[in-house]
């Protein structure tokens, strides 16, 4: 059984997917040992507690980006912690945190990367004119919103989306690729090869859960 | 009815279906008047007089770039031509060239921009590990492949794929969204607006034409 933390800033709803898919058995292999939140005030803390699990607040108030980094891989290994699952988790990384836990940080950034790295991808995405977005689940690397990529989903984008009819709609297809990653994580599924994610599929059909529409 | 022309390179099998829809009536207010390569040995180029088709090699051989476009924007002007194809032409177009047809002349791409830019998008797309691709008509600015993007198109990349096989599986999407976007052009159905492209689609289904899983 894999123990997992999950480091959010916000309400925590891919935590919520993530945790969800534990409790109903579809990631069997794993469960949340800790959450972690540099606010205080994060919805997904209250989510957290009421599931009975064990959720801290870390304030990164007057710390270094390291020093703060440090105290949560300290605690992450305190907790036994095999990956680390970003959910909403709104601060960069070290690199001392990323060589700490190399290649078993996971993020979910909400578009089809390399497209629309960074802050308000859905916006950038809009503005842009794209007629498909999405969103990936990667592992994390020192660089921004970079690294091998596991699974990744896609949706239309019509000319009346605004950011946050864009937002929703991503959003919807996250809930279902986190879960998805993290079981594929949890049952050994997944191999990082020349910088490239190699993902054993047990069935044709289990690339397309997050797509359906794709498999034909 | 618009008068088009086509500039290739090679085997011209985007011009092939463009020309094909024509035949075929999907494409009604346009019709191809003139296809120019820029090499004597195209495929395109036989294909075009095979079908009865203004077909011309005009030779880059000691020409400046700009002299060379000067030439063929000339061509184009005394064949009355109103929109300018790009279907595997591999120059770049001077910037006088895009200047005489601004927001007339379109491109396609095999990769969903903007990710993937420049030559080789597909072997781009294996390498980095993504789980989509696609290709992109849009029209050509001076900015390499990029410019308003009027229509898209999604396929899978899977983990055993070359840049053979995920090429021949995004050609065959190219051959569905380019006559698209030469219908919607001349239906006077796509408006640029703050850079982006509106399209007036008559039916939600037309939308998903080129991604028929994605329409639920």
């Amino acid at each position: 059984m894999y123990r997992l933390a999950v480091l959010l800033s916000g309400r925590g709803s891919n935590f919520e997917a993530i945790q969800n898919a534990i409790e109903s058995g579809f990631i069997k292999n794993g469960k949340v040992v800790v959450v972690i939140s540099n606010r205080a005030d994060a919805r997904g803390l209250v989510l957290a507690k009421r599931r009975g699990l064990n959720a801290l607040f870390l304030d990164p108030e007057g710390k270094s980006r390291e020093d703060y980094d440090r105290e949560i891989v300290k605690l992450l290994k305190a907790n036994g912690v095999d990956f680390v699952l970003l959910a909403g988790y709104m601060r960069i990384l070290s690199p001392y945190f990323v060589k700490s836990f190399k290649d078993r940080i996971l993020n979910i950034h909400p578009s089809l990367l390399p497209s629309f790295r960074g802050l308000h991808a859905q916006r950038q995405a809009v503005e842009s004119g794209v007629k498909f977005s999405g969103a990936t689940v990667h592992f994390v690397t020192d660089r921004l919103d970079d690294g091998p990529i596991i699974v990744q989903s896609v949706v239309p984008v019509f000319s009346n989306d605004d950011e946050d009819s864009l937002s929703e709609r991503i959003l919807k297809t996250e809930h279902k690729i986190y879960p998805l990653a993290v079981k594929l994580l949890t049952e050994d599924r997944i191999e990082i090869k020349d910088g490239r994610v190699i993902i054993d599929w047990k069935e044709p059909e289990e690339f397309f859960i997050t797509n359906p529409e794709l498999g034909g």
